[in-house]
């Protein structure tokens, strides 16, 4: 049985969501968990819910690493953090996987250096999943974890969101988009100049530049970027619909009777809410280490938890990080073949 | 009197909104305006208004420039084009600013070439005014004009900006932020942790770094970034507001009867378009260059077009242009003035 340990104690209302999320995951799949944190609170949580004969494990950790917490400090000092312990559990090949609401950075640093990158890949990439207004979501690669990037790193993005598209989202041939500044092939940076070349000849269905305006219309299944860029792009998208909400719940009211007003700037909320809600795949995935990561929002709830776990434990059955390095391997195998031969007389 | 000249031609309903608005902008404000593009066609469209009186001219230029025209064509092949000539007219002293709803890069291009930059200012830049959820709109710049920016072109956007918000919008004291993936000081890519040193010594009022999610917050005045990072911003703005209210629109005709559904959806749709609308403001400026160019949406209204008349005028009559090469000279002041002198005994 595969095995998912879980920082209990990185979100918001942890340990609460996290231990709820890890016994609805339990119930519902054919996952084995691992709690890590605090053990007292964590079997104080436990006993809220029926988990007799539930394959859940509880591993005590004594740190918890704070949102607001510098990666450095929690990386360097935090040695006992569930975080950590987490990611050792996955290391040590007693979980294959890890998921946690915890301060991303710190996610991200630790797990990459406890758990470690695949050998091909150069540079791990953070791969939201972005809703859309078509029915399949978008990936959107790298949205934090790299900045300054170089040409082949961008390539490898697309290659591993491709590759988890097509083996998680059901995507038969994901079709991959560069995010640039223009849809011409010669608009953009540098980067992305350079970057259009290699995907052009890239085993990958690469339909070429995608602005910023076509993220969200889910024509594209892969858009790759920098880490900057795409955390840019990922934070504006969040914060402007917070703004969007809060401005319609107002205008809402005001042209309606106070009660039926309410009533329907909730009904229009929580409608919305639904379908622009990351907790369906549960978080952000960190593609390319050993193993597999998903990093949920803090404010993440149980159902969250148990998607992610539901992605995690998919991940794993379907091998998803064997296709990463294959497919890697094929990209440098490709840009590293020696040039043709030419026979001289 | 100031005038200002009008590209006729450039908007999705040319010449339509372009006359429509020329004449309430002369009607209103106490300017001249010099409608520029097909005679035959602008001086019909001035016949359904009373102009009588009012100090509007036509100047004719035979070509037009297309939207999705690639700029290089535009800039070389058109040399008739309504935008070309329009912004001859600026260069020639004939009109002091320049406004255009077309082709943005090519209006961006033509008019640089044209018109010219300011002395003191290296790249001219394209400032966005974005809403937010406060009463002042932000400032974000650059959207556009330059990609891979070095340092110190990020920190004369600032005194741009930072300016155009102190005479135009009224702040006081605009608080400027720089966009970046992390609010401490140390995050970033190579380009923002170089420009966050030389903003923090600069005379402006630097609040340090601002996140994605906190642009559309209204907390900061003047946000800077490279324009390629701008673009994607504004733009992934755009699609998601778009794709926002689509889904709300259909949520909200889900579970009302369809005629009060559509009713309801009708009016939050327009309320938030009202809020969100860039027309108060009439479209995005160009900053450093000689004289002033305000390039609208190609969808602009007549009343995008007269607003931006209204504020091409405010930004003469307020000489910005002049307080923006004094500015820039204090930087340059500041960053070239010689190292302190030790004395030795």
């Amino acid at each position: 049985m595969i095995k998912i340990a879980i920082d209990a104690m990185g979100g918001d209302s942890a340990p609460h969501a996290e231990v709820q999320g890890a016994v609805q995951a339990a119930q519902e799949f054919d996952v084995g968990i691992v709690l890590v944190g605090i053990e007292e609170r964590i079997r104080e949580e436990l006993k809220k819910y029926r988990t007799q004969g539930l394959p859940i494990d509880v591993v005590h950790a004594s740190e918890i690493i704070t949102m607001n917490e510098p990666v450095s400090t929690a990386v360097r000092k935090k040695k006992d953090s569930s975080m950590r312990i987490a990611a050792k559990l996955v290391r040590d090949g007693r979980a294959a996987g890890v998921v946690s609401a915890g301060n991303t950075g710190a996610c991200m640093a630790v797990t990459k250096l406890v758990v470690g990158s695949l050998s091909a890949v150069d540079r791990p990439a953070l791969a939201a999943i972005l809703p859309t207004a078509k029915a399949r979501p978008t990936i959107l690669v790298d949205v934090g974890a790299n900045v300054d990037c170089k040409p082949n790193h961008l390539l490898q993005f697309a290659m591993m969101g491709e590759i988890f598209s097509r083996t998680i989202l059901g995507n038969l041939r994901p079709r991959v988009g560069l995010l640039s500044i223009g849809e011409e092939d010669t608009k953009g940076n540098e980067l992305t100049k350079e970057v259009f070349g290699l995907l052009k000849t890239a085993p990958l269905d690469f339909v070429g530049n995608v602005e910023g305006r076509d993220v969200f219309k889910g024509d594209t299944d892969v858009i790759v970027c920098d880490g900057f860029i795409g955390n840019v792009a990922l934070k504006v998208g969040e914060g402007l619909t917070e703004m969007i909400m809060l401005l319609l719940k107002k205008d809402l009211s005001s042209y309606l009777s106070s009660q039926l007003g309410a009533l329907l700037s909730r009904k229009a909320y929580q409608s919305f809410k639904a379908r622009v809600d990351y907790s369906e795949y549960g978080g952000a995935l960190l593609l390319g280490i050993k193993g597999v990561a998903i990093i949920c929002h803090g404010r993440s709830t149980a159902k969250a938890i148990k998607n992610a776990v539901r992605v995690a434990r998919e991940y794993c059955v379907k091998r998803v990080n064997e296709k990463i390095e294959d497919g890697i391997k094929g990209l440098n195998l490709m840009q590293h073949k020696p040039p043709q031969r030419i026979l001289i007389n």
